[in-house]
């Protein structure tokens, strides 16, 4: 039994809520527990540099956490001069795992920005980025199609994130931040709708893991991976 | 009649939403119509250098905007390195409108932080964030109080806040950002509880404006701060 | 009597001197009593990205103080390696003022940048910069015209600008420092030739004030700045 | 058979040596073929600020690769005033994997830092950098308690490093430059000594992989790293 | 005859006037010709950290541009964040040559600055302000004795500097931006008033200088040196 | 005789390896004793904006240290986010001092870049950078000769470098680190083959330097500068 009464394979209360924003082409204010992020899909008509001129798409992202989405103060990276590298490692990671599923020749020459925003965190807010944004991205490129700008969708699968860890020992799944910050190894595991796997990034915090630990880790993500990619679908029913 | 079927001396429908986030010791999300801003307040037991040691304490501000609370997507400050010109502007006005009716001696030695980040921005964030910070700050004194630390709230009066304008020769208040866009003068008018101008800022867009206009729109502010100041009461019942 | 000698609503000694340095199309050094500022217009074959090709120009500002300008030492911005929020604040503040009264249009598809650096401080930088300017602009523009660039001056008013506070509840024209750190409200206001407002930015730095300040403050600004327009007008002559 | 003669599950060869320069406590020019990088250990007696007086110690690292190290030149990072999100996330990596393995409590309150330097890149850059590093490191350590100040070197175990990725669904082991960014999934893995996961680091650069992959991907890192623990240990004999 | 009509070993008309502004321990705006820059020095009671306790002072120098000191406008570095590297090489070399003839034991634990701040840029602006720097570092020294805060001056010799230059294979003093544009080789060359070199340097700014050319070169800055240590006395007198 | 056995006027061993890297066009590790100094050339078919469309090329310049390069480790110009003064100041030298024997019409519209990274510093390692760089930049013009882009080298002599200076009075050539920071006078004397001066930078350290000093000066940079010439072409045999 979890200190928030969670068995160790359930995820926490899972809301994924379209539209929060009315400005964007996609607009997601993703939950797991009280971690909330606001994901927000903006399409640009231009591309990176080393893209011009070859007719082929991208897809990137960008993660910020609002000062007090955190138990105390943390600076503001803008009034700090740069963003820092946990920051970026993120925004990264987030980027990555959205383009395996889009088809970035079917999107053409243009991009699609997912801004994905910490408005509270208690752990996992990677992964909540990486599950909501794939949704605002998805209704970004149907809104592409609806009007009339592509003839298609170029987003080819789902895609969704859970961090799994060792907490004592023993597995568990959607750590929030207690369990994080106390947890042996910690797990962000992210997978496609298909099953396959698009980025695992396990970190032994204390000592090291073996792979029978991995195959335990490794399980309890696909379970969870596999309610969210349910989440996602029920929040575009 | 405005674009928005509101009359020349009517306010957006203004909503204020207390704790809305969790963590920060004040947390209210304050609409002013589609204009969201997040206001948080942060009590840290240090203050800035030049107070140290004078057994007084200090409020002050930060702000910031989503990339895509506008209409079309705006760069990251944090990633370009910098906060705008217009940033500072701003988070110094809500800081010095904060200090207006706040006894620093009473306060303490500690700082209070208003963090107010913009989710959507449809003109007026600025004034809607100094009406929301206010509400934030005065729940984290009474918590300050709550909590034995200080005795009584060192907040003295309420402050809030209300953009004026003359669009085609009418003044209007509370103007929208199409309104803010097209206008000939913009003025930001502070107000105390009792009435008081804490901040004036009138700027000509095109050409200026006289005397007679000014009385028009001080009217037309204290209206509209009068109204601010009863929600601001209304939300903390 | 004021602490100099000056009645309530006198100006200090202005001094408008055109020429002082031999390269900018434009350049004068102001003097508001102890404040000096080194104006500098600079024309540029080129506008800003947002208006290339719309064949309207653009006035913008730049405003720095040397170190010494100060009774102690200040940092130097460009070895701090940022601009703070008051330079920002200034120069936006510069910019908007002498932009209220030229014809971008009839300027052409070309900027004037005027360079305001304070050599001496002692209130009233802002105010002064902006008087000082003026002329420095009125005399690139003549310049554009004398060199056959122009057909006419796009010119097509006076600006001018001065601070007025509220000392022991008594209202002063043109605040020196002395005055400024100890007042209770300090307002800025810029003026054009035919007597409208471009610019009230009032700030109530204790307490608030109230709308008779308010008329005895502007009642105060217009008869400084009337004497600021004959200054600039002399220096022309 | 690969592009270089090599088998599936071949190293390039490993060239590990101490004393490259003279100054740091520890310096070491590891070589992965032609991936060489420069890990110097600097023992500081000082700590971060969230260790003072703590009594613990830290173990950090910073990486950077010289402009040239690459097939074309690379813009200096010192010269764009700023470290790239690639630069951070390895040196967070090479940080916590060296942490791994040391007993921070033992070392006392002082730091060593880790730097490492790629003068030439070829691929598996922060995989030789772990790898190189630890090396340094426990020399550094030695040196420490050669000079008395330590009474047992704080390092537990050894730590190393290498990247497996899948090729045309072919796994290899320590891939190079070319077969780096042709691949489908790289793998960076970090393994103690006594054979624990303290990395695990996969990314599906085309597609998705599964969990059979996984296994084989596993097997050849073991491998590898296996060979790289007894390369440190003879460097070192 | 040179193209303003002087002789190659004649200096422009130097003028050094001491008390420009009003605030600064020493304040002197000193003009080469159309070079004019405002040096100030400033008296501050605390020391860079290498320094902390050991009852050693320190004199360094900051130097500035105005952007508009150039024939053409200059940006600021202040608005583009950083000084580059041409500023930096000044202002070293003009905290070197003033430390040169201050005794810092005998300046007590206390820092004096030189800001020297560019107003119009016609050539020999480090040279001008290392000449006036010395006025204001002897002018602010003086101060403190006046004050009762030293017994006796800590300076111990007058430093000046003069550029000298190769054009067209002639050797000239004290060149001006034409001329300077044009030079085959530029020496800048700081001097005490005992005779000795602070500091020689030397460019070949097309092809190389000979024994002969550096022989000649040296004997006119000697010459034009002599006249400026006159200058400078004579301003002090 | 001198702290490491060399008479006054013997240079340290001098060691200059060509093709320590393999991917740049030149790359030369030269040693000055213990100060190694890696120099890579590379060849850029662009040039910087003021020679667009001139059809001249360019060659410039790029200086750094490992961290751990000095004896105790200083702070790494990357992660603090900028590049110090002297480290502008040396670049800036090496790119004058190789433009100084580079015929940049005939190189054509390209860029060579030069980085020089200073991998251990014992004194000396600009005049080591600029000796090893002209090594590498020869090598990248053959290569582009090889290569049919150019028929002829655009090198048209060589440029070597080397300190001297005065320690207690006595003139020593080729400075190791401890002679360097115990020196009254340290000079850094770049010459070409032809026997020409390129730059001159000498600094008196305490008190100044006369003729006679300085003619001593000269003689034992010029005998240096010889030898180093020499082992230039050797290199290159």
């Amino acid at each position: 039994m979890r200190h928030d009464g969670r068995r160790a394979d359930e995820l926490r209360p899972v809301r994924i809520e379209r539209g929060f924003t009315e400005y964007a082409e996609g607009s997601v204010l993703v939950s797991f527990g009280r971690t909330r992020v606001l994901c927000t899909a903006s399409v640009e008509e231009s591309v990176p540099p080393f893209l011009k001129g070859t007719g082929q798409g991208w897809v990137t992202a960008e993660y910020g956490m609002l000062p007090r989405a955190t138990h105390t103060r943390t600076p503001r990276e803008a009034a700090k001069g740069k963003q820092g590298g946990r920051t970026l490692e993120i925004q990264r990671l987030i980027g990555r795992s959205l383009r395996a599923v889009v088809d970035l020749a079917a999107l053409g020459e243009r991009q699609i920005v997912l801004d994905c925003d910490v408005l509270q965190a208690d752990g996992g807010t990677r992964t909540a980025a990486i599950t909501g944004a794939w949704v605002a991205l998805a209704d970004a490129c149907e809104a592409l199609v609806a009007r009339g700008v592509l003839s298609a969708s170029p987003v080819r699968d789902q895609v969704a994130a859970v961090s799994v860890g060792l907490v004592g020992g023993e597995a568990l799944l959607d750590l929030d931040y207690a369990e994080d910050s106390t947890c042996d190894t910690d797990m962000n595991v992210v997978m496609t709708g298909a099953g396959g796997f698009v980025e695992l990034q396990g970190t032994a915090e204390h000592g090291a893991f073996d792979r029978k630990a991995l195959e335990a880790l490794l399980a309890l993500a696909e379970k969870g991976i596999g309610e969210l990619l349910v989440a996602q679908r029920e929040s575009r029913a």
